[in-house]
Parts: C-alpha cells; sequence; structure tokens
C-alpha cells in the first residue's frame, strides 16, 4: 500500500547505510525533503522549508483568510530506527490531501514534517515544534546555529519559523509504540492526553567491602538495597492503575565481582495521566527508599531530573476525533500517551488531537517496527471523516 | 612500634605518589627487596631473589641439613592498598628472627616475601607462591617473560624458585581483611581452613522496551527479575551459617532511563569453608533464578567461572599455633579465611597455618587499612611460641 511504500522509501535516507538513522538537519534530510517537495507538489501544495528545517506544503481553503488546520509529525529517528515512528503521521497527511482530490475545503491544511523530535543529536527533543511556536531560547539557538548553517539554512530568521494567524488545531498521526492497542484487538486509539513524568536519581550508599571477609550480618550492602527497593517500585507501580515506573540504569561503585557494592545509582521513570497520581506514587517511591535505606543502615539521596505535567489533548477535538473513528466503522477506544510527542508542543499554541495507529508486538525504536496495511486504511478513513466532521463544524 | 614502622616505611615503595600500589616486579619492588635485604641480613640470614622476584631471608639450624620452616607472605599490593596487607606477614617473619637474638634452632628458618599474591598486574594471582612449588606453566611463563627480564631477573631459570628438601611447614602471619576478630574484640585467629569459592555469571533476558507506553502487565523487565533473585541470594546465604553470597557487578542493557532493560547481567561469588555446604547452596541459587526467571517470562542462563575447593590448614600446626596462642595468654579462636591467600598455594606441597590479626574495622584494599600495635605484639608473642612448640616437637 502506498502509504507504507512512501515510509519504506524515506527509510532509505539515512546517516548509515542498512539502518535508519536521521538525526536534526543531518545530510540524508535534504534527500527526505525534495521526495517530500515531490508528493506534497504532485497533491496541489505549495511547499516551503522554514529557518529550523521544517517542512511544510500549504493546501489552500475555499476561502481567503481562512484559518488552518495543521497535520503533521517529525522527520527525524532515533538511531537504528524502524521506518514509521514519525514519518508515517507526515506521509499520512499528505495521503489525506491526496483523497481530497482537489476539493476545497473550509479551512487550509498545512501538512507538516518536523525536523526534530528525537532530541538524539544535540540531545535536547522537540526542537521542530518548539520553533513553530516560537519556543527556541538564545542558548538553544546558539547550540544548533552550525547545524542550521551547514544544512544551508539562516539561523537569524529563526523566528520565521513560528506560525502565526488563525488555527483549528493540530492533528498528529502516530504509531502508538506500545502494545496496548495490539493486545486489545484494536487498529486505532484516540489520544486524550499525554501523560506527565517524573524522573531522578536515587542513590544508595553503604560500605564496599570483601566479598569473601566479610560475614552477611556485617554487610551493608548497597545493591541488596537497591535491589529490594526496584522490587518495591515494580509492586507499587503495579497497584496504581494506568502508572508505569521503571528503574532503566543501575550503576555500582567499585562493581567488581569480589567485592561488596558500596554505592548504587538507580535511574526512576514514573508516568502517569494524572499528575496528582504521579507525584503521589514518585513521593511514596523515594519514601520507600529511605524505609529500606534505614532499615539496613544504608544513606539514600535522591536528585529529580524532570518533573514534566500531563498535557491534554483538546476535549472538542477529541470528541471529533472519536466520532470520525466510530463513523469510519473502527471501534472507539480513549488511552494515554506514555510517550511524549511533537502534539505535546504544539497544544501550548492551539488545539492539538492525536490518533494512534496500533503497533504490532508493541515494537518501536527497532527496525522490526511496523503498521499493517489495515490499521493505515482505518487511519484513512478516519482523517477524512475527521476532515468532513471539521467543514461541518466550521462550514 | 618497631614492625608498623617498617610496614609504613616499606609503603612509600610505589607506583603511585601518594599512594601504595605496587604490583609484580614492578620498579618500586627493587628498593622493597634492598629495604628487606639490609633487614634480614642484620638479623643474621643470608638473602637470595629467586627468578620468580620472591626474596627469602635464611636463618641458619643448629643442625646441618636440618628441616626448614617457611615464614611469609606477599610484597605486592592491590592499588591504593594499605600498609599491612601482606607486607606485615615478611616483617613480622624478620622481626621473630631478630628476637632469637641469634639463638639457634632444631631447624632452619626461611622467611620469605613474595613477589605477586593479588595478581594485579597480569590478572593471574599467586605468582609468586606458584614459583616456590613448581606449578608455573608454559603460558603464564610467556605472559610474565618480559616483567622478569625488565626486574633482571632470568625466567629460564624459574625452575630454581622451587624449594626443595625437608619442611616443616609454611607459617603466614596476615591481617584479617574481614570484622570477624574486631567485632569479637579478639587480637588473633587461628586459620583453619581457606575458604573454597564458586563465581558465576547469571543473565536474565527480557525484552528491553519503552519506559512510557509499555504497561507494567506487559514488560519483561531483566532488572526486575535480577533484582528479585539478588534479594534471594541474600535472604537464602543469611540462612546458612558461614556462608557468603555477593552479587558484586551488574551490567544492564540497554541501560537508559527511559527503556526497560532487556538483560541484566550479574555475577555471583558464593564462599563457605566446607565444598559441599557451597556447592548445595550455589545450585539453590540458581535454581532460584530460574524460578523467578520462569514465573516472569524471562530466560535466564549462568556460566560457572571458577570453583575452587576449600583448602583446610595442616591440623598438627593448627594445633600447636593455638597452644602459641593460648600460652601467649590470648583467647583461642579458630576461623576459616574468606579471601584466598598464599597459605592455599603451600599446603599443595608442605604443611601450612596461618595466624590472622584483627583488622581495625574490618578494612582492607584501603589507605585507611591497619592494625593495632597490641595485636602485633601478642602475634610476635604467639610466634615465638610456636617456635618453641616446633622446637619441642622436632627437638
Amino acid at each position: 500500500m502506498e502509504v507504507i511504500d512512501r515510509c519504506r522509501i524515506l527509510a532509505e535516507f539515512t546517516e548509515e547505510p542498512r539502518f535508519t538513522t536521521r538525526t536534526f538537519l543531518s545530510e540524508p534530510m535534504h534527500a527526505v525533503h525534495a521526495q517530500l517537495r515531490e508528493w506534497m507538489e504532485r497533491a496541489g501544495m505549495s511547499v516551503a522549508v522554514d529557518p529550523a528545517g521544517n517542512i511544510r506544503g500549504s493546501y489552500p481553503s475555499a476561502r481567503p483568510s481562512a484559518p488552518r488546520l495543521l497535520i503533521g509529525s517529525h522527520l527525524d529517528t532515533v538511531p537504528r530506527a524502524g521506518a514509521f515512528d514519525g514519518v508515517l503521521g507526515v506521509v499520512l497527511g499528505i495521503a489525506l490531501v491526496e483523497r481530497l482530490g482537489g476539493r476545497r475545503l473550509p479551512f487550509a491544511l498545512d501538512v507538516i514534517g518536523f525536523s526534530d523530535e528525537e532530541g538524539v543529536r544535540f540531545g535536547v527533543p522537540f526542537i521542530g515544534s518548539r520553533a513553530l511556536i516560537g519556543d527556541i531560547d538564545a542558548p538553544l539557538l546558539a547550540t544548533i546555529h552550525d547545524a542550521i548553517a551547514e544544512f544551508g539554512l539562516d539561523s537569524d530568521r529563526i523566528a520565521e519559523a513560528q506560525v502565526n494567524g488563525d488555527f483549528l488545531g493540530y492533528l498528529e498521526f502516530h504509531i502508538e509504540q506500545g502494545p496496548v492497542l495490539d493486545s486489545l484487538g484494536l487498529p486505532l486509539g484516540v489520544v486524550e492526553s499525554i501523560s506527565g513524568q517524573t524522573r531522578a536519581s536515587v542513590v544508595f550508599e553503604g560500605t564496599a567491602n570483601h566479598s569473601g571477609t566479610t560475614p552477611m550480618s556485617h554487610r551493608r550492602d548497597a545493591l541488596a538495597g537497591a535491589a529490594e527497593w526496584i522490587s518495591a517500585v515494580e509492586s507499587e507501580a503495579r497497584t496504581v492503575e494506568g502508572a508505569v515506573a521503571t528503574v532503566g540504569r543501575l550503576d555500582l561503585s567499585p562493581g567488581a565481582a569480589n567485592v561488596i557494592p558500596g554505592t548504587a545509582t538507580c535511574t526512576l521513570d514514573v508516568r502517569h495521566p494524572r499528575d496528582e497520581v504521579r507525584e503521589r506514587l514518585f513521593a511514596l517511591l523515594l519514601q520507600s527508599a529511605e524505609h529500606i535505606a534505614a532499615r539496613r543502615c544504608l544513606r539514600v539521596s535522591s536528585e529529580q531530573r524532570l518533573d514534566e505535567p500531563t498535557v491534554e489533548m483538546d476535549p472538542a477535538l477529541v470528541r471529533l476525533l472519536e466520532r470520525a473513528v466510530a463513523g469510519s466503522g473502527h471501534p472507539v477506544h480513549r488511552l494515554s500517551s506514555g510517550a511524549g510527542h511533537d502534539a505535546m508542543i504544539l497544544a501550548r499554541r492551539m488545539p492539538a488531537a492525536m490518533l494512534f495507529l496500533r503497533s504490532p508486538g508493541g515494537i518501536s525504536h527497532h527496525p522490526d517496527e511496523t503498521v499493517l496495511p489495515e490499521d493505515v486504511s482505518a487511519a484513512l478513513d478516519a482523517g477524512l471523516r475527521f476532515l468532513e466532521e471539521l467543514e461541518r463544524v466550521n462550514g
């Protein structure tokens, strides 16, 4: 099917042979822009690349100075990525315009491919969508200045990337990147919010000592304490509906087979659609670390690294999207996104909505990432119905 | 006190300024040999350095072709070591000969400083004592050949490092390097065995996945499995009198804050004075890993890296040492050594015994490592009584 074929074509434009790796304004992004420009122009759009490296195809309205609907996602990838994360949302936007067959709507349509969402190149995510809402500060601009110049763009004109005017909203199609829709047997999911997240590092300190000469009763084993806590993190998170909590890194010092660990440094990542639930769970997990450490004569300290609130999708657009999904004959399922998306940034400036497509096996950020042709058809049908609903409301 | 002062003098001979770091036949070992030679000769010994870099001071017997007693320990150190691990046993040997004041015994006395026990330079421990019992194989010889030549010795003559003749045994004084004597308030401990050890790597494999998009119920978190097992290792070891079990290293893949760990690789170190107890505990811990993995839909695999049996000290020498400790007015306490020592190697060739001196705070392999002057006096008294007991038995 053409949408999938096009995603596979774009996946060939990569920094690393045999894999798909395409970071912010890297060389292969030129080829992606050229290919998108061709498809966009063929669909009747006028195309421009802004100073932040976002590509935008504009499909005019029947009426002059009509409001605009943005449809988009990102064109950059993680290292050794799949072919659909991000790109699918842009290609689907173009396919929707093609399906209009030249028919004008009472609003203009912009299909946008963002230059950066993953944040791989500079460790700062969402550069593309932040530029679109005018949120690039001076330090970030200094960081990305050379990359923009090398790509042949002018970072002095970054303000021109900011969108102006009247917007109906922003719609993003994206693969779920998780197993929920797949395990429910559903092709589509309407995103109601993007979950907030807390990140922290939690450090247990005991006493490094000889593994052979230190009896069990004399140990202050930092890893034994951390292990007890990691089990608590898992079991506490399981008791809170919709919460996830993860220890993804664990570094030991000194870290030798015959030395009792003196220090164990863990990362903690907690997410939940409701901020107060997330905050309560996070506090509980820190408390649990303190109880465990106290009982074991360890010291524990923690440092919060991130505290991002949940971003709600626009209720009116969510209802419209639900009607569109139902109208195209598919079951309606609402869910919260556990991952961050460009829609989260756009929501600061305009009503935003997202439609998830099932991720078979929940696999993403991996060459095996895929999407089913029938789910893409379902998304296209729902997308067209969404435009019709929006036309009806704004007619 | 002189023994302690001498250990501090030798600690100044180091590869690394401000720390004590002295590996197998490194440059500062020349200065250590020169200093020991001076003290040994002054005490009436004739001194030689063998082709493996062991220094030996020989104190002759009253009788020609009398059997020999060896007293020794090692002169190399771990990086950033304390001043007493190893060196104390050599310096105490010299002090004992000094205490004889020239009096001849019915046996000869050799005080030996081994060139390597820690195995830091080549990752192979006990090079010095292995050379002494003729256990340097061709691959090891090839490995250490250049280091021996650089030190000015001839590795072609390594066989000459092997001891020949009739031996009463080997006696080693060593700091305990653990908290047992300190917590019991005892200056000395008679070692009855050197515990065997099993080492293995245990790998838990699950599925790496996005920490935000993967519900708790869908996870196959390798670290959560490993954490549950680490708690089991600790609690099982605690139920076995005299056993220690340690997870000292834990490596995660991919090891990112926002990714559920797909693989957790742990080391396991199990020790016990009785081989069958150690083997049973090790098997139980592997079983526990399998149960935990099965319940969590993880895979687990393990690889045994070391399986060293317990080495018993010579029962007759142990009894003699106990009588010597009691006779010098100190409480007699038997214990098993959780760490390996040169006595373990010498025991293959001759009766071996060890006397531990209390380690304040159990601290070792650290600049804060220390020993109490009164404990050194106690060890000297016990050592002299031991020589007297041996004289009586072999008189």
